[in-house]
């Protein structure tokens, strides 16, 4: 099958490799209909150190189950289905509480030797715990929402939860990719009254506006600090999304939360230390926040996009097949796609 | 009057100063009954550059108030009250929140020029919104109970309010300082299922057994992490109380944190940068925490001092009196006492 392959920072190749397959009986086999490029996949495409083998990519679908190993039990050939970014069992502790992110047997497509799934098909460990299937057509116009629900429309729900989000609230987000742009949709889902974007990107502040946004920020650092504590009556943002996982982001999203206040983070951290401890101390700021527990949330997030209420698919603003994924990265790359979606 | 001065690095001396005097008609003036030697005020005896006038210290007491400015509603001559560590207003959107540490007329007793509570008296900025009047005589025997609202049983409260304590939940508790061992009581109140407590003075071990700690942890770093992980079946313990503020503690409480588990962190960070943000972020760990809001946990702590129900006042095992508080310094930073108590 054809499957893609990063090979080193720019790299981004469309190779032949072995078809996908059952090799446990709790697994699925998923034929990909589409797939995403995510921001996260950005970062390797920047700095990835050159490999014998390269890395599969990709680990967002959504797909229609094409086998099931002999153990799986609620997913069946035929189904439509969400494959969320992280493999979890569903049965252990962790899965229970709605933490499917923290599973003991965690893993995440595109790593530790699991499929990609900017491909044509993906082996799913733990089919049962991972998948979530859908009551929906294959062709149905709602599609490029349902996509969202594997990794970034979760992911800025998340953001917002963790960052408690509610009715009243006045809400900051950090970082104007398709994450930001979808914790603008989750804030203003759980009735945020104000909902200040920190974003510069003019496509992206117009779907932001349409999303929910009430102000835009387009400064960055200092400036922006002052920015949004001007918007603020000088007190900063009760929830903060930050949603770029670089320091300079988290610095400016420590700046801007009001004392008290709390950061849901959800940017893949790329410094290895969190800057801005001492701040967050003195002003009782809570910072939480990791990989989302994006199909816990499918639950609720659904009929929000059955009925139309929200609309996360938007993000999406380019479509390419395999042969288009290596132009989607770089479009990406330079900021002149949003999203990037891939029809295998 | 005489009060407390630190020149430098364990150089506390009692001095006559200036006495203590209503400026503002917002004012108080208390005379201090008790007061304590704070685990906070052993970093600048260990690290503090020389200075040609040095810094009043103390900031939790007991007292009486001697006289009101002309503006002061609350509180009238003759009145025993707690002095909690922040100074502030009672009026502020963040003092009507309940985080009277995000105030924004906040100060600290010992700082900015305010007064010190190892003092003969204080000068009390903003009396109505400062302090707390209790309906108690002044020789009470839960004076050292009701001295702790002051600061570490309201810190030790924070902590684990933060941490997200509650029924059924392991709470692991960093640091057998006063404030480690209030969150011990604090994790008990807030009927904690299980109380595991990494300290290693076998007199403070004790006492936290006492207070409800159902295992204790010596070992340190890697041992430590080990340790907690073999109680807790492998994941780690829900709720972590930080009550230290070095680098190596906060990797330990994040380290021992259960996915999705939250850290209630009240050591004061004396570490620029937080450690261990990674492993924080890829098991959705929340941190929070910071200067707690001590007087707004009174109400909610005051009738358990008073029905006998707690005792953190028996955290304190020294009692010196002026003459003798620069003995408590050198007695505490030797760990020979848990916490001194100052009756001036």
């Amino acid at each position: 099958m054809r499957a893609t392959v990063m090979h080193g920072a720019g790299d981004v190749r469309i190779e032949n490799v072995p078809d996908a397959t059952i090799i446990e009986p709790t697994d699925a086999l998923l034929r990909v209909t589409r797939a995403c490029i995510c921001g996260s996949d950005l970062w390797p495409y920047r700095s990835m150190q050159r490999t014998d083998h390269g890395q599969r990519m990709g680990h967002e679908a959504i797909g229609v189950v094409e086998a099931v190993g002999a153990d799986v039990r609620t997913v069946k050939r035929g189904d439509v289905v969400v494959m969320p970014f992280a493999i979890s069992d569903g049965t252990c502790i962790f899965c229970h509480e709605g933490l499917p992110t923290g599973c003991v047997h965690l893993g995440f497509f595109g790593n530790q030797g699991n499929d990609g799934a900017q491909a044509e098909a993906v082996r799913i460990p733990y089919a049962d715990g991972t998948l979530y299937p859908l009551q929906v057509g294959g062709d149905d116009a709602l599609m490029p929402s349902l996509l969202t629900l594997s990794d970034v429309m979760g992911t800025g729900h998340h953001a917002a939860v963790i960052a408690r989000v509610g009715p009243g609230k006045t809400v900051a987000v950090v970082g104007d990719g398709a994450v930001g742009l979808c914790g603008v949709i989750a804030a203003k889902r759980l009735k945020a009254e104000r909902i200040i974007l920190l974003g510069r990107h003019p496509a992206r502040i117009a779907l932001a506006r349409e999303f929910g946004a009430t102000d835009v920020v387009r400064e960055r650092g200092a400036d922006a600090v002052e920015r949004v504590r001007q918007l603020t009556g000088g007190y900063g943002a009760h929830a903060v999304l930050e949603c770029v996982g670089l320091g300079q982001a988290m610095e400016t999203a420590i700046e801007i939360t009001r004392p008290g206040g709390a950061i849901g983070r959800v940017g893949v951290p790329q410094d290895a230390a969190m800057p801005g401890s001492r701040p967050a101390f003195y002003h009782n700021i809570t910072v939480g926040g990791g990989p989302a527990p994006v199909r816990a949330y499918i639950p609720e997030l659904l009929p929000d996009i059955l009925e139309g209420r929200i609309q996360p698919g938007r993000v999406f603003d380019a479509v390419v097949d395999l042969d288009g994924v290596s132009g989607g990265y770089r479009d990406m790359n330079e900021r002149k796609s949003l999203k990037v979606m891939v029809r295998p």
